[in-house]
């Protein structure tokens, strides 16, 4: 299969990146797959494993040749990334990131982005609590779907590029507002990651039930928390920043709604727990009909 | 292989009851294994699954020569099984139960339990967002914690007897106060079940994301908590009353840690936030070494 661009640079070789490169090659992408990472230790990993086709330590000389570059990192890198390689990076290229917010992306990034190269935010619905560059694999993103949040800067032919990189993944794509984004996000992602967190953080704490009762009885439910508060502390202390705005909106219709459950539990109003639990059972249906499970 | 009952009766043919059945055929009991539950369709369903010997519509027959019986069915519904099975149970025998909170239904059910008869509360931990009678299998309990909370009229012969007849499900007995099972349960089970029947509830609320929207991006984390947000209403409402003390206490250091997070975000305090996660990050771990994953 075929891409629009002939040198592509993956700049951060974790989960993301690593199944960009992965994805890509089991594609038989013709584009030459150039690798940064900040340690010399994922760098040799990203070797080892095959992840792209070359790697470069020097952040911008992986840059210098790529026509599409992809910041593949936490969020809190892009505006020292972008400052360091903009002297560097190709006219006509165009830069995308992989990140989970989007509007505080965009107003960081948009004096930073030289004028003859487009930045077009995308964000892959996609991933697993692993991290590191032994966690990527090629099919990490297929059947998922990907969002992007162009800008007026944006020409269309460079969203349709970006779009048809993504479906060369096996994405299915769609094209968002970036305000719009981060409020989805933060109800079907940041917000579970943030309770996810809590809940174990929580349970870690408790003076009257001890760290192996939670573990031995955490079939119950709790495991389940536990693998989503596996993930990569960096990348989501990153995200919560980024997107509190949003995280804030959302948390406190959570929080109201936790509220409500309380006093029913307190009032041990039977009846009003059941119709609240009913409501919730056919949302899982949906997601197994779509696919998303 | 060999248990105490001659005979042993199911009441309630669900996940739990249903699998119990399943589990004990698959390791070639001898014992007679009557199942009775309320509505026909799950009488026929046990039949056609092959989940017990012999089904029983009268509840009263059910038990009558049943050396063991099992109450399967959710918590509120033992005191009026237990007030119109009594007469009938037969003398000597033992009375086990699966339900989730154990102080509040030892309290309600030790002057309705006949004197020659034994009431011995046990807790399997395991279970799926199934239910009904399609729902068991025989694995169910292989390799999962069963929680005994005996009480000072228990003698020991009886609680090894219930002690066996989980270890051959495949088992692991632990004994255990009941209060102190309630907060267990209220932090590895109760509470991460809240939380997620809360947010699917917020989510199906919201004004300014769309349903669809949702599902099409749940693979970001919300996902995970529909699925137990899809366990059985009626079950799950009945927890919540009868383990509500508990419930309400670990409820409050759940929303107390989770204030904590909300100012550091609101703060944007990346650095607290990433400590916070990093910390949680090794629980799962610990699960996973314990094999509960």
């Amino acid at each position: 299969m075929k891409n629009n661009f002939d040198t592509i640079c993956i700049i951060g070789l974790g989960l993301i990146g690593g199944s960009i490169g992965l994805g890509l090659k089991k594609k038989k992408t013709k584009s030459k797959i150039v690798g940064y990472a900040k340690t010399k230790k994922t760098l040799t990993r990203a070797i080892e494993r095959d992840l792209v086709d070359n790697i470069e330590e020097n952040l911008n000389k992986a840059v210098e040749d790529a026509d599409l570059v992809i910041l593949a990192t936490p969020l809190s890198t892009f505006k020292p990334i972008i400052t360091e390689i903009s002297p560097f990076l190709k006219k006509g290229s165009i830069v995308t990131d992989t990140g989970s917010a989007k509007h505080a992306v965009i107003e960081e990034l948009k004096d930073l982005i030289p004028k003859d190269i487009e930045f077009i935010p995308g964000h892959p619905i996609a991933g697993t609590e692993e991290s590191g560059p032994d966690s990527g694999f090629a099919e990490l993103f297929e059947n998922r779907w990907c969002i992007l949040t162009p800008t007026k800067d944006n020409s269309k032919e460079s969203i349709n590029s970006i779009k048809s990189f993504w479906e060369l993944l096996g994405s299915k794509v769609e094209i968002m507002d970036a305000l719009h984004h981060d409020k989805v996000l933060a109800i079907t992602s940041h917000i579970p990651h943030l309770i996810a967190f809590n809940i174990v953080g929580t349970a870690n704490d408790l003076a009257n039930v001890t760290d192996t009762e939670v573990v031995k009885y955490s079939a119950g439910g709790f495991r389940d928390f536990t693998r989503i508060a596996a993930s990569d502390p960096k990348m989501w202390s990153d995200i919560f920043t980024y997107n509190s705005e949003a995280v804030l909106e959302m948390l406190d219709l959570f929080s109201n709604d936790l509220g409500k459950l309380k006093d029913s539990i307190l009032n041990k109003d039977t009846k009003m727990l059941f119709s609240s639990f009913e409501k919730t059972r056919n949302v899982r249906k949906k997601i197994i009909d779509a696919g998303q499970d």
